[in-house]
């Protein structure tokens, strides 16, 4: 895909999201030995950069497809991202999600008006919950990173950073279901002939590493992590994409996210959640890497419950 | 004073602060009813607007009285801000701190390079302190927000803001010692035939409103509120331009300040100090007042402890 392809993919969805700012910071730059440029999703609608791509996937289908509705099964931020959209552009959205999930997020999809259906917490429970609202209403079933126009959204946030700051040399991406990353890595391809893109995993949930390392998608066996968002796996429409263009997952611990989600509090006066902090441990942690050239940070939500916080 | 004037005031301050943004927000305009445009001060250097009135006042000495060094009394954000503004000039800043300051705000003050006296919690031994620094050095006093150039720093917010935001009809602005309020109130006369400027203060520390309302400078007996950079009273330098410029001082309840800082992390995604938060408590309760036109909020500053927050 060229250039002109991926700006009219944020030419339209412009509408529906914000253009968000990059961050800078002297004292960041100074621990960390690097050019470091923050990416702010966490300013982005509903908090995070799930927006983009449930915006793009329900404005990429027909107008009887829109008329039908659009399904899928998220606890997180791609449910209020879909019910967003979906409140913005006029289309019927069913949210499938598990029945122990916390009421304050049900509420949010509430009142953005997606109707619920729970069902169990498994896995094929929850499958067989979306089977049977797609038999009934005949929805179109989205997937929050493993889809080709909501990876296509995600790339925007790439159009947006080589456009807002030049020369970049690498741009850092957590990664969860791979979405964000494969839809950045997509649009380095097109925007930057060196620009590397690094993903950035905990520990506590390494799939995607061990996926790039071993050349197959892998799953986590227990993700006992703090970034909540990071702890599903890749899928087969994102993993080619990140086998082909991403450079290397690299992995933090627990105590470097906590860290790292605390100086960025501190120190830019913003609130980003863990998962985002994640790829800012990555760049404190790989100082020889960033001490070359502009380093991006992809902050990817700011959605936290500051009722329980790790500090 | 005229508009030429403010403005050479911020261009000699621009190389030593941040021009800092201006944040909207959709869902808070929902909530309020109003047209709100938040001042991002606590995006300022240092995280507070206190950078401008100490780099101001630096700036305004002779190049004898630099080569003294200056001194001034604070635990607070003031300190921080002169000690960095001195080191940014290659000015010696003395701090005087009680005995009993956080030590992560003497050694804030310490990696700027202030030097720091320790002096008894009471203002009779604070004020003894500065003395003996000013026998001993021969150092130029600086006061946090009652001096003239002080004063004049602050003013540099309005002349940002008015030039961010056409046709502002109100400014809400927190009032501690005074010197932030008096200066914004300046650059409104200057810059805008209409807009008010109207001071927040804690219910609890309700020393700026009697003052107003009796002509006369009131203490606190007791100031009991989480918004510690709002406990002080005005000063004669700054309480004839508040008496002249500003139209009305309104408080709010310990509880309105908390429910007013979580909206602003929650919803903007950003760090805001208790005393911000009270600008923003303000204009939750005046709904009335700020349906009409836009309404700036000064959001003074971001300076938190993390690990000792309201909720």
């Amino acid at each position: 895909m060229n250039e002109e392809k991926f700006l009219a993919i944020h030419n339209r969805i412009l509408p529906f999201i914000h253009e968000t700012p990059v961050m800078t910071s002297r004292l960041l730059n100074e621990i960390s030995g690097g050019d470091l440029h923050f990416k702010c999703e966490n300013f982005q609608r509903m908090g995070a950069f799930k927006m983009r791509g449930a915006a793009n996937a329900i404005l990429s289908l027909s107008i009887d497809e829109k008329s039908r509705g659009v399904v899928t099964h998220s606890s997180g931020n791609f449910a209020q991202a879909t019910a967003f959209s979906g409140q913005l552009m006029g289309v019927t959205t069913y949210i499938v999600m598990p029945n122990n999930a916390p009421l304050v997020k049900k509420d949010a999809v509430k009142a953005y008006g997606g109707i619920i259906t729970e069902c169990g917490p498994s896995i094929a429970q929850r499958e067989a919950a979306v089977e049977d609202v797609i038999m009934q209403t005949g929805a179109i079933s989205l997937h929050p990173s493993n889809q080709d126009e909501v990876i296509l959204g995600n790339s925007t946030i790439g159009v947006e950073f080589f456009n807002q700051v030049s020369d970049l040399q690498r741009i850092i991406v957590p990664v969860g279901g791979g979405g964000m990353i494969a839809g950045i890595a997509l649009a380095a391809e097109a925007f930057s002939e060196t620009c590397e893109v690094i993903g950035a995993e905990p520990a506590a949930a390494a799939d995607a590493q061990r996926s790039l390392r071993e050349g197959k998608i892998q799953k986590n066996d227990t993700a006992n992590t703090i970034a909540d968002g990071l702890r599903t796996h890749l899928g087969d429409r994102n993993f080619p994409i990140i086998q082909r263009l991403v450079k290397d997952i690299i992995t933090v611990e627990e105590d470097e996210i906590i860290i790292a989600m605390k100086l960025i509090w501190e120190r830019l006066k913003i609130i980003i959640e863990p998962s985002a902090a994640v790829a800012v441990a990555v760049a404190l942690k790989e100082k020889k890497a960033v001490r070359k050239g502009k380093t991006g940070i992809v902050l990817s939500g700011g959605n936290v419950d500051l009722g329980n916080l790790p500090f």
